[in-house]
């Protein structure tokens, strides 16, 4: 039996509802966190707490249960049995129900807090292979940094990647590559690593900023600066990351090849050390 | 007791109860309408069935009962004993409940159709005396024109309008006035009403259409143009339409009180105008 976690209690996911009134299902107001267990271990949980703590801040929901977040999860990979294999936890605080206003409810609702657990399967081809990308406009938002709810613009410009073959949609705003529709971008140009700079366009991505320390112990330069489009045919190589994704290598960029076609040489290195360290930390 | 519509069936709004796996919950993957029943009719229900049908197209969601939308509507009026009142039912159709991948569902799944009614005050205050304003950068997506749910950048910037005193949010995306953040914005400039053209960063207001038709019959010149930002001190007037606020006139907007701080005398023609073709179609 699949157990979620509901306002406070772990109950069979088939028994959780929502109400008409909440304002995740009435105006995406809310946000989200998906942490990952690697047979023994959730991978930097202390930035993803960092984060569900800055998010729910930006949007001034107030949830008082926030710091049970480490231990809610943990709870949910044992309930799930999980322990022994890989598995994803993903985590949703709205605003709550309440009668529906633009504004906020005038009178103080409980947040609604809801997580559940699977068991995870790695998509390896991609990420030993490679992937092809689309290009596309960005229509988002420009609060791209709150890990919110509202992801109406990254799903329907994924399923265009999709239905084109692509595993991925990278957007472009105003001729800078600014990330994926859930994942961010690196690059590899004249041997630097560039990658859009933490702001309003972009998500601060855990693995993002892993994958940042992790070039800079192997000494890899590192620019923090958004890339042209039109810069794309002087990359050699270029990379996806996000939690499920980890490092995954990117082959071809919006109809454009990239170095010889396949994984290119800083990428595996990149994720060599990445993976390293997730063997140390299962110890 | 409360009577709401739920996937076909017309049950107590207390039962209705959406999945967590909804993708209206998870990625505000839907859409809506809020039509409006003057005591007897609902008020250019046509134009609100073409938007809806719209909104569904725009965003791939196949519902094929999208031709009972204005008697489901209907029925609840009916069933809620609102006939004889002024109310609004509130429409909402998502992509339905399904696995969360950002790519639509790989089984075609059903989409979840919800609806509710309630009687409706209007804001005789705000629309007799005129209200202010807040002026603020548009941060939402650049598909404006779909009515989706995706409303947290509209919640947020009108929160910030709110507890400021004011009543809208308008918003400035370049240097341009676009809309508000669940209306459009009027104004009369050299004796010429002008507003945003329709386009891809405003929703296109059924009451800004009807307005839009009402002010050429009464031979006022019309622009269907961004106003600059900049233009505002020479604004003598304001207004901002939408089902629920009509015609209400804007007395002051981002600090600048408009011409003498009452509501103006084209605005007053226009709602004048427009109730006494309420008026008319009661009978």
């Amino acid at each position: 039996m699949n157990v979620a976690y509901l306002n406070g209690k772990f109950i069979p996911k088939n028994e959780v509802t929502i109400s008409p009134d909440d304002r995740g299902f009435l105006f995406a107001d809310g946000i989200y966190e998906v942490v990952r267990w690697y047979a023994g271990f959730f991978y930097d949980m202390t930035s993803h707490a960092i984060r569900l703590k800055r998010s729910l801040r930006e949007l001034r929901i107030n949830w008082d249960g926030v710091d049970s977040f480490p231990s809610i999860v943990n709870e949910l990979i044992k309930l799930n049995k999980l322990e022994s294999q890989q598995a994803m936890v993903y985590f949703q605080v709205t605003r709550g129900a309440a009668v529906r206003t633009h504004s906020f409810p005038s009178t103080e609702v409980s947040p609604t807090v809801y997580a559940n657990a699977w068991g995870f399967v790695p998509d390896i081809q991609s990420i030993e292979s490679g992937i092809k990308v689309m290009l596309k406009e960005d229509i988002r938002w420009s609060r791209c940094d709150i890990k919110s709810i509202a992801l109406l613009p990254n799903t329907i410009s994924f399923q265009e990647a999709f239905e084109n073959g692509m595993k991925e949609c990278i957007f472009v705003r105003n001729g800078l590559i600014t990330e994926g529709s859930h994942s961010n971008i690196f690059f590899v140009i004249d041997g630097m690593l560039f990658t859009h700079p933490e702001s309003n366009f972009v998500l601060s991505g855990i693995t993002r900023k892993n994958i940042l320390r992790i070039a800079q112990d192997l000494g890899i330069k590192i620019r923090e600066e958004a890339v042209q489009e039109n810069r794309i045919r002087f990359t050699r190589e270029a990379f996806i990351t996000n939690t499920s994704a980890e490092v995954t290598p990117v082959i071809e960029l919006g109809g454009n090849t990239l170095g010889e076609g396949v994984p290119g040489p800083v990428t595996k290195l990149i994720r060599e050390k990445f993976y390293a360290e997730i063997k140390a930390l299962k110890g």
